[in-house]
């Protein structure tokens, strides 16, 4: 049973399904509208129980997930979904001793989901143009002790990347189709491209350019979450949900040669898109 | 530039579109009836490529991410697919350091997600009922270098299991409801806990279960992704899309404490549901 | 072009976008915090203008549709929503002529849609339980001119309908599945069943009655509205969307041999599903 | 009971569930592979009920709703789905009366459903530029009794529409944004516009062209059906669902002092677009 350590993130949340994020600072504690909760009467003690005010208000006192800290860290941007982080995570293929650019950093949300994905061996270059932004990214990075993973890096992306023959590139941008020439140039031969772009106007346009490029297995989707109500003698989806964050676009790099080989344009096309359907495995019942 | 070394996976794509796994055994070769690609031809060199048969038939040489390896492995079961895997590995919080128990096994394409997850520090330990099965996925992840990472154990989960203190379990079983008592026995505390159960009444039974034991933060959900046809100047969503898997069910264990301080029926219900959509970050453009 | 006559429901809309629905009575007006609106000022001139309250605060003035009248009319009730009701008119196979049970009455706003799909030939007969709802339901059909078209019966539907031949029976109740042998009777061969349910656990009673009857093509489906910004340079769907409302369940009824004659279970099942994704019309390009 | 006359429609579906749409002509039989069924066995004797071929393989005989005879009428031309069909006729506020011009005609499976869903006292106006689509929609429409209500054009409605003051238009055409104008001509006051564009890319158009006539209430949506199987004891989606046909857009014709009155470029917006979620009913458990 892993205890409490000083500066350690610590989910709260209150009878009525309220979400605080802390951290465990020594000498001192939270304060809230419901009472004084001095972080010492946590520090040395598990998560996974419940903690009292000094006016008797509970809190459940839990260890914050990737998922719950890229939400509620302390942000100056618009952030990533969990659930687009970890389609991206998965469809990157991070894991240990990968190295990935992410552009931009903006609160560092994903940065961090990242990180924990690629450590201890790997690698993320994270290219912000706002200072303001890195600023508050490093902030987080670093509570959470995961700036050994990450290079934070102020710079416009205009001018390119620094890196080459990296495993994966992640554009966050305005302008994404504008960056994928410099997204092509850094990655690795079969190295993974993905985006996230809210409209689909910059959708198309970040398709054209990877068309212009040497890209294959060209995708674009939407990941929705549906949530149920969770009472057993009366199961449905809840009311309402989340319809739209943003697309994520996905491509694989080929090496030049791609172009003069495979002359046939609906080939191209054909290869450029994703695996049919017809090609995936089929659900059965169980 | 990482080289394609012996036995490594390849993912070869035709023309068409059509996707085959193989591994690069040397002085061997594929056969297809699109003709003969000896393995040595690509020992040696970059993925990211175009290679022809014998018969001048052109394939993508890329190289397979977890996901394609999810979808295409041998299997003798039904998979667990990428976008659920993906969700999974996000909501149980795996990283370098992990230990986690899943059962069961089946042909371990979720085992391989989960060990790529928590390696090179962590740990999968994953219980298979039926021999047949655990044969496939030790097949499987010994060809993809996981096994180091993973405790295959053949064993009715019904008795329990060995570990104590794991982050998270993961039950994809077919009375999964059964064995939420197992798991908690397990779980650390604010350890986290999934199921995946295709029918909506298998999820009330994990549900009641999860209820009557110390668990909170209970969540069910379903993960869709749509695809979309990337063609810059027509976009549109796909004719067709994957409707149904299964539906994920998510919790966190407390300390035993839970039960008797959090008297209020109903705030004990509200804090066993998800934190609520008003409490999300809201979604502006940008 | 139509000219607002006395008595006319109208839709006023906001600079804000803020919808009111409100009937022409002469000798009134309608009053606001944003001034007032004589609705002399509004008869005898046409829909699809521009209004002013006495302070110079501009209203669209629309013609409401069934939609809009649904969403706004007077209520003690639940509502079935607009995106429900449509599908239901359609798959009841309502038209002029047609003549429908439903129950309960609720306030009426479906009542209402079935009457204007029905008229000038055909009627509702709509029962209810509960004498506040009827009068509220009354009161909003005799607003609209469509009382002649419907029987208003206040009512326990577990006596049964007093009618029978009927082309389709819909039901909104707590518990439908009680409600399914009265639906029987009433209907006419080949007749139309509909149901609205909001929980799974509901839905599975229904199906189980259907099953019990003399039911085919027993189907169960979700209708999900998903709205998009329409904004030319930045297209993308809305934030938020409503994910859950109720389950639709259609069937047909046979005539008692069916039972007799479709002796092979597998087939009999099969029998009352609906028409298989392969069967449907392939979607093709244009 | 309503009896199978001559010339009807008939939905025969086999065992297997496949369907068939027949009309039960006199003197004549249906031949299939399972045998041969006369029509006259069927004509005189009611639907819902079973009928055998001389080979003794049985088919359901049920009266085909309109959402059947969209799917299975002959056809030259891709069909606007059942679901589609279902929300058009709705948001349109179609009913006996209303008169409502259609562009294309196509095969004429939507004429249908308008023509069903205005008669007896309405009509439809249904242009078309190539013969032999009319030439099959005249036939479809013909066998199923709706010609008279209805006028079938072949005219190119670039040229502009021979009516004015109908209450609503639909537009389901390559180039529908070119068509907006000829579609404002001819409304009438607060009437109903909408249009189904497979892409985005046209529906951005589509929404310029309004924005730049005097339209308001512009909506953009897409219909989603999610089909269940209809199992009690395992109730659960069904595997794949039909993801797109295409977008529905919808608006209304103001008279054309809104430009002058409505000054404000950012409440026009607004005023354009739909009525936003908050505004909506609020959905809550029954």
């Amino acid at each position: 049973m892993s205890l409490i350590q000083p500066h350690d993130p610590i989910l709260l949340i209150s009878e009525e399904g309220k979400r605080y994020l802390v951290f465990a600072e020594p000498d001192s504690a939270w304060y809230t509208n419901r009472g004084r909760l001095p972080y010492d009467d946590l520090i040395g003690r598990p998560y996974g129980r419940i903690a009292e005010t000094h006016l008797g208000q509970k809190f459940l006192v839990l260890r914050p997930t990737t998922s719950d800290l890229i939400q509620h860290l302390k942000r100056t941007t618009q952030i990533v979904y969990p659930k687009d982080a970890a389609r991206l995570v998965m469809e990157l293929d991070l894991m240990s001793g990968k190295r990935i650019i992410e552009a931009g950093t903006g609160s560092g949300g994903l940065t961090m989901a990242f990180a924990r994905a690629v450590l201890p061996e790997g690698r993320v270059y994270s290219y912000e143009l706002r200072e303001e932004h890195q600023r508050v990214a490093r902030r987080n990075l670093d509570r959470l002790g995961l700036l050994p993973y990450v290079d934070l890096k102020l710079r416009d992306i205009a001018e390119g990347f620094d890196e080459t023959d990296v495993d994966a590139v992640f554009l966050d941008a305005r302008e994404a189709a504008r960056f994928v020439p410099m997204a092509e140039a850094a990655l690795t031969e079969s190295g993974l491209f993905a985006a996230l772009q809210p409209t689909v106007n910059q959708v198309s346009e970040v398709v054209r350019a990877l068309e212009e490029g040497n890209f294959v297995e060209i995708r674009v989707e939407e990941v929705l979450i549906r949530p149920w109500k969770p009472v057993p003698e009366r199961m449905r989806p809840a009311d309402r949900m989340i319809a739209h964050t943003g697309f994520l676009i996905f491509a694989r790099k080929l090496d030049a040669s791609f172009r003069t080989f495979w002359l046939d344009k609906r080939a191209r096309r054909r290869a450029m898109e994703f695996g049919k359907l017809k090609n995936m495995p089929p659900v059965s019942g169980r």
